[in-house]
Formats: C-alpha cells, sequence, structure tokens
C-alpha cells in the first residue's frame, strides 16, 4: 500500500496524464519518452518522473513509456475499471446538462436517476433518464447499488441532503451547490464551485491589467506601428 | 506590487473566503478572530494568516478582523469591484444551464451574447440572451467590450476557436471544452474539466474502499452487534 499518502494535487493531475495518453493511443503512439510528454503536456519531464514514482514508476525502460500500459494502469488508479452507479439530485439546467453530457458514460459513470423537489418535473425524464421525487431516494439507492451522488441544488438544502445521502449509503458526492458539506470523513467529496473557479479567472484578469500598466506603458514608441 | 509573486494555491481559496466572509456578514457578524475562521472553515488560523500576509495582512488587531472590511478587499482583490462582459461560445445544455445561473451576474459577471454554429440556434433566446451565428462573433466582441469567453464547445473546435477569440481581442476564457488551449500567456484561461474532476472523485472512492478493506475486517466480531 505505498500509494497510501499521495497527495490530492498528485491526483488532480492523473486525469490529464489519462486524457493526453488517451489521446496518444488513438493516434496510434506505442510508446513516449518522459521528455516527449513533458513537451505535449507542459510540465516538466521530472515533474512527470516524480509523479509517476508514487505509482512505482510504471517501469519506464530504454525508449520510454508504453502508452497503453500506462492508459490502463492510470485508468485503474482513476478506478476506472469499475463502473459507478450515480443518481442526479436536482434536475434543473446544469443538472440536466450533466445528464445529456456522454462523456461519462464512456468513463463508466452512469445516471440511473434522478430526483427533485418540483412535483411537476417527477415522472418526466431527461436523455431518458426518469425523475423520481425526494421520497423515492433511500429506496432507490439501496435497490440500485448507487454510490456517486451528484448535487445539483441551491446551497441552502445542500448540507440536509448531503446528511441524508450519507445515511442511505452513498459514498461519494460531486458537489455543485455552492458549500462546504458537512460530511464524514469516509465519504468522499469533490467539489465543483462554478462561482470560485469565475472569481479566480476575474484575478488573474486584474493582475494581467496591472501588469501590463506596468509594464507596457510607451514600450512602443508613437508612430512605430506605422 | 508587493501582490506579485502570489501562488495560484493562494489565489484558489480566496474566492472560498469570500465566500464565507460574505455570509458572516449576511448574519451581521462585525468581527472574527484568525482562529474562529479556521474553525468555521476548516483550515488552520496559521495558513489563514499566511494566505491574507500576501495582501498585506488584512490589519488584524485586537480582536480579529473587521469582516465587511475583509469582505470587500478580497473582493477587490478577485476584482470584482468591476464588471465584466462575457459571451458564451456554443449554446448546448452546459452553456445554457451556465447563461441560467444567477449568482455570476450577483458577483459582477454579464452575459451579453451567445453564438452558436447550429443555424437551427441562431436568432432565438436562451434566459434572455441572444444566440447569434459564429460569423458575427468577432464585431459582437468589439462593439460590447466582451473581455471573457465562456468555451461550452467540444474539443475538436475548442483550439480553432480560443486562438480566433484572441485575435479578436479577448482576454480571459473560461473554459469547458475538455481540452487545453494553445492561447499566449497574456490571455488568462480558467479551466473547468467536469471530467477530470469526477476522475478525482473516482479515484478517492477506491483508495477508499482499499483502506476499509485493510482496515474493517472483522474488527467487529460476528455477533457483537445484536
Amino acid at each position: 500500500m505505498e500509494e497510501r499518502d499521495i497527495s490530492q494535487a498528485v491526483i488532480s493531475r492523473l486525469p490529464r496524464y489519462y486524457r493526453y495518453l488517451g489521446e496518444l493511443k488513438s493516434d496510434g503512439v506505442d510508446r513516449i519518452s518522459s521528455r516527449e510528454l513533458s513537451r505535449l503536456m507542459h510540465v516538466t519531464a521530472s515533474q512527470i518522473r516524480q509523479d509517476f514514482n508514487n505509482f512505482g514508476g510504471f517501469g519506464q525502460q530504454g525508449y520510454g513509456y508504453n502508452v497503453e500500459y500506462l492508459y490502463e494502469e492510470i485508468g485503474k488508479i482513476l478506478g476506472l475499471d469499475n463502473a459507478h452507479n450515480m443518481i442526479l439530485i436536482g434536475a434543473g439546467h446544469l443538472g440536466c446538462a450533466l445528464i445529456n453530457y456522454m462523456n461519462f458514460r464512456n468513463r463508466g459513470f452512469y445516471f440511473r436517476g434522478a430526483f427533485d423537489s418540483n412535483p411537476q418535473l417527477v415522472g418526466t425524464s431527461v436523455a431518458g433518464i426518469k425523475i423520481y421525487s425526494m421520497d423515492e431516494m433511500e429506496q432507490f439507492i439501496h435497490d440500485n447499488k448507487i454510490d456517486i451522488a451528484v448535487l445539483c441544488i441551491p446551497k441552502t438544502d445542500a448540507s440536509s441532503i448531503a446528511q441524508k445521502l450519507v445515511r442511505y449509503g452513498i459514498r461519494g458526492i460531486w458537489n455543485f451547490a455552492h458549500v462546504d458539506l458537512p460530511v464524514p470523513d469516509r465519504v468522499q467529496v469533490e467539489n465543483v464551485h462554478l462561482s470560485d473557479s469565475l472569481m479566480k479567472l476575474s484575478y488573474n484578469l486584474r493582475r494581467e491589467d496591472e501588469t501590463e500598466n506596468l509594464v507596457r506603458p510607451d514600450t512602443v514608441p508613437a508612430g512605430e506601428a506605422t
């Protein structure tokens, strides 16, 4: 179990490796050196080697890594060799967009049902996925061996629903509600806080503005552009 | 310009401080110590002080920080005192969900128009935002002083469209396409790679599984639960 202490920073980089390796694989590339992968992904070769060493190094020998092997191994580390059964909580615009996104299914993540507190939505379907009432959630989770709940509800209800989901046996929550969820450590939460991401972009725009004003005034003398 | 070297890790934490301070403010809290904030946010008080010291420390004196002042200051650092004009590229399910999400508007991010290559969508509207053809993009960006483009298109088209956006003067891209965009350093890109996030959740589920199997077998002897 040498994997035990791997930082979330390393974990965050694994899906990106997986994506690039998948593309190399479809392009028919058999082997790649850490140097080539480094150039392609704009990270240092030493970062790549360090990251991979967390998982035993994937046996780079002679000319680089075997692309297919590395792709498969990282897929296993990411748990993509197991299918996941998911439910959506909150069938609003964002929730329905997620259900419609086919790419998750290709990776083994299957929406099995959706739940909404709006009685007008209950009984309808989104992209073939039926919407149930919130009362039916516990039974559904049990009957369909659901392990992941995707939370797309306003933050006011998110905490109490998350606690219910934990009681019903959910082990992972993909949380789009703009709040930190109060769940026990054994329940895995992955947050997608869209507003936070947009604010980070806003910060970087402001910084770039200031840098530009600082560095660029009069760099190009009047008239030079003609 | 002591702000120059602040790491993206610190930046990533700012929106979360901003969110908690906003909630404290609406709850009528005037002052808070780093210790109380630490307990509330589940980060160490020393982390909070270190983060804030990047921006001059926000003058904690006597009993803690002034909540309203801190909220305003972090808002300014995040560039939230300036409004941002945005366009959506790709009016599919996810793009329309983003346009419908009111919270961005409350923070000063305004969608001014949407663009799609599907002629059947051109001329229609989503939540009051008109959808234009891709040909109209350059003029629209110029006329409406657009600084942020929100990219919700398949990865196959994303790179070429990003390059066009840069030529048209876009300074920030909020990228939901599952690909790294080839843009110059002065253009700020914030990626939301949903599949990557889901894979990270899957990793943590698998790890928790293994830890459980390792630690818990026979912890509770048969019969003890009765």
